[in-house]
C-alpha cells in the first residue's frame, strides 16, 4: 500500500486502503473504554481546521480525535481571518503551508476546494466536507458503524432517503456501501433526486415501493432547513408525510428489524419523530462515536513520514 | 464519602463535601507559585465547554484549571452548533455522551438545564451557572476565600448587597456560607429583593441599618446591564447612590477593616467606586486566583473512575 | 544580559537582546524539518493570548510557537467578554493577573496598551501589535529573514513602499533594519508619508528615483481596505499603478535580483500582481515560518524564572 498524503473522496481510495482504515479504527475505538483514552502517536504533529463552512460537530470530532492521538490542534478562524480582508484561499494556504503544519481539515461550500487546497501544501489535507461532492470522513465512519451491527456488508441493502440532489453524504456514504459489496437504493421527491444516477442504484418515489425492495438498513439524510425556502422543496410537514420516518413507518422498521443511520443534526418533526429518535435500532449515537475512532484512524494512516504498511 | 458524577448546586452537596473540594484547592493553589503549574491527574480525560451564554472568564477559569491538571479542554461553539439548527438541548447531548467525554461544563440561561443534561450523559456535568438558579463553583470560591482572610466561618457575617432577586451568586454563595456557619444579610432595593428568603436570612433596606449590623464580609453583586431598561431597576447612578460602595461607604469599611468581595466583572461607577477598586482589603482578585484552584479541586474530586475517599 | 520581563517595542531593546533573540530562533527552524515538530521548555506554562483587533494569521503564529514549546494556550475571546459589559482593560488585566499566567500576548488598535498593561502584570507581556506604534515580533522576524538571504545586512538597502503614515510594521522593521545596520528608505505618496522622519531614513515619492537609489530589498506595506475609504487615499487602482509592485517594476526586481517582502496578507491587485506573487526572490512565505521560529525565541527568552544567560 502505496503511502498516501491526503484523503480528499472515497472514489480514490483502493479497497485496501478503505479496509485499512476501518481495521485500525476498532482498537482506537477500544480506548474509549479505558479512562486515559489518548494514545502518543501523533505527539508533536500539528492539526489546523480550517472551516469555512461552520459544523461544530464535525469540527469537535476531528479535535478530539486529534487530541487522542497527541497532536496539537488549532483552529485557524476563518470568519475574523483575512478572508475578510479579500485574501484568496490559495494565498491562504501559502501562508499554511509556511507555517509546516502536519494536517489541514478542510471544510467548504464549494467543490473540489480541498483537492485544490491539496495540491498547494505539503500537509496532510483531509476533506471534512465540501460542497454537494464529498465527505469521506463520514462514508468510512458510516461504513464502519454498519459493519458493527451486519458483520460481511456484501449483499446487504442500505435505503438512503431524502435530499439525495445536494448531499454530498449521500454521494459519499452510497459509494462506500457499494464499495463494500452492498446494493443501495435512493428513496426522494423527484425534485431532489439526482438527474444522473449510477445504473446500479435504484430508486423511489415512495416509501411502500422501497419497502419492498427490502432494505437493512434505512440511512435518513438530513434535510437542510435553507433548502425549505427553495421552490423545489415541499414544506416540512408535506416533507414529513411523504418522505420523512414517521411512526407508522417506524413500525415498519421494528417489525422488520431494520437499522436506522442519520448523519446529524436531526431536525425532529421533518425527517424523523420523537419515537424514531427512540428506536431500539438506531444507530445514531453509535454513528458519532465511530466518527472519532474513524477520524483517527484516518489521522493516523496519513502521519507524515509513516511507514508505507508491508 | 460516596463517589458523586456532577457538581449541579451547592444544596445537594454534604459538608464532609464542601470541606473535600475545600481542602483539595490549597494544594493546587500552592502550584500556583512554581513555574510548573502543571500536574498529570487528567492526562487523557477531555473536558468540553458547553455555553449557551458568553462567559469569557468563567470559560477560561474552567479552561485553566483543567489544563492545569493535564486534562485536553474543547469548546462547543453553541453560537454556529446545530442549535442554530434547531438541534434540542438532549439531541446536542446525546451526540456529547457519543463522544465519551470525561466533563461537560454548561452555562445556561435557564435554570435546570445542567440537571438535564446531567441526567442524560455519563459525562461528569458541572454547572456553571445556569438562570437565577445556581452557581456552586463561584459559592465554593467564595467559601474557600473567605475562609483564608476569617479562618473559621462560624458566627461570622456577610452582607450581600445588590440585585438579590436575579443573581444566581447570591444563591449559592449565601447558602454556602451559612452551610459553613456564617450568618447572612442582603441589603436590596425593594425591587430586587426576592419575595421568599429563609428566615434565618436578614433583610436591609439602606447601608445604615446593613452596618449597624455589623458583618465581616460585605459582598457586591454585579449589576447585570441589561437590568438596567427594566422598569424596577433604578438608574446607574441612583442605584449607586442608594445601594453602591460609595467613597463615603468605603470608608466604613474601611475603619472597620471588613472585607470587600465581588464576583467579577465590576461596573465601576456603579457598585464600587475606583477607589473601591484599589481597597486594602478587597477580595476581588483572590477570588479570581481562588477560582482557578477551587475548579481544579472540583473537577479532580469528580474525575471518573476516582476510587471513594476513605 | 539582564532577564526581561515583556517585549513590547525593537526601541528598548539592546543589541545584545536582539542578536539573542535572532540567533535562537535558529534552532527552533530547525526543529521543523523533524516530525516531531516539539520540545519541552515551556511544559506548564500558559499563555494567554488578548486580541482586541482579530489578526488569525499572527494569533495562529504564536499559538503554534507556543504548542511547539509545550506551552497551554488559551484565548481570551475579547468580543464577548466583559469588553462587552463594560469592564476596562485595566479590570481585565487584574483579573488575568489573578490567573497567574505565564505570558500575555496582546494586540490592540491603540497605541500604548500593551505598555500599560505590562506595568499592571507579573506575567511576560508581548506586544502582537498596538496601533500604529509597534509590532516587535514582526520586526525580528523581518530581520532573521533577511539576514537569511543576505547575511550580514550591514551597508544593505531596504526600501518599504506603502501607506508608512499608519504602519507599525514600517516602524518596527525599519527601525531594526538600521539597528541591524541597513540603510532604509521609504516610498509613499505624500499623504501617507509620516511628517516626522528620522534623518537617516531616505524618502521617495516614486519607484524610478528608488529603484535608483539601488536597494537590495523592497518591503512592500499591506494596504488596509478601510483606508481606501477615506480622503488621502487614492483608489486601489490609482495605488497600484502608482505604487503598487506593478509587472514593469517586478521586471526590474528581476533583473536586478532584489528580494521582495510583504507581512501579509497581501491585496492582490492592490500591492502586488499576480505575477508578484510567484517572484522567485519573494521571502513572504519564508517571513510566515520565520514568525513561528522567531516567536518561539521570543517566548523561550522570556520565560519566566530563565537564569540569565552568562
Amino acid at each position: 500500500m502505496t503511502p498516501r498524503k491526503d484523503l480528499l473522496d472515497i472514489a480514490s481510495l483502493s479497497n485496501e486502503e478503505i479496509e485499512f482504515v476501518l481495521a485500525n479504527a476498532a482498537p482506537f475505538k477500544d480506548l474509549f473504554r479505558r479512562s486515559v483514552k489518548k494514545v502518543p502517536p501523533l505527539r508533536g504533529r500539528t492539526v489546523l481546521t480550517l472551516f469555512y463552512e461552520p459544523s461544530t460537530r464535525t469540527r469537535s470530532s476531528f479535535e478530539v480525535a486529534a487530541s487522542r492521538l497527541s497532536a496539537d490542534v488549532t483552529h485557524f478562524d476563518v470568519e475574523f481571518s483575512s478572508v475578510v480582508k479579500g485574501e484568496s484561499i490559495l494565498d491562504t494556504v501559502e501562508t499554511l503551508e509556511a507555517m509546516q503544519l502536519d494536517y489541514i481539515v478542510v471544510r467548504h461550500k464549494q467543490a473540489g476546494i480541498p483537492n485544490l487546497i491539496a495540491r498547494n501544501t505539503a500537509a496532510s489535507v483531509i476533506n471534512a466536507g465540501d460542497g454537494w461532492h464529498a465527505h469521506p470522513t463520514q462514508a468510512l465512519l458510516d461504513a464502519f458503524t454498519a459493519r458493527e451491527v451486519l458483520e460481511d456488508l456484501r449483499g446487504r441493502r442500505a435505503l438512503i432517503v431524502g435530499d439525495i440532489q445536494h448531499s454530498r453524504v449521500a454521494r459519499s456514504t452510497s459509494l462506500i456501501f457499494r464499495r463494500l459489496g452492498m446494493e443501495v437504493a435512493y428513496l426522494a421527491p423527484g425534485s431532489l433526486m439526482p438527474r444522473q444516477i449510477p445504473d446500479e442504484i435504484t430508486t423511489f418515489g415512495n416509501w411502500q415501493d422501497a419497502f419492498d425492495w427490502k432494505p437493512d438498513i434505512v440511512y435518513l439524510l438530513r434535510v437542510q432547513s435553507e433548502r425549505l425556502d427553495e421552490p423545489f422543496f415541499p414544506s416540512a410537514t408535506e416533507y414529513h408525510n411523504n418522505f420523512g420516518l414517521t411512526d407508522a413507518r417506524l413500525k415498519v422498521l421494528n417489525d422488520r428489524k431494520l437499522w436506522l443511520m442519520h448523519p446529524g443534526p436531526v431536525n425532529r418533526g421533518v425527517e424523523i419523530t420523537d419515537a424514531g429518535m427512540n428506536y431500539e435500532r438506531s444507530l445514531i449515537n453509535q454513528q458519532v462515536e465511530n466518527g472519532i475512532a474513524v477520524r483517527m484512524s484516518v489521522l493516523y494512516w496519513l502521519r507524515p513520514g509513516a511507514a508505507p504498511v508491508a
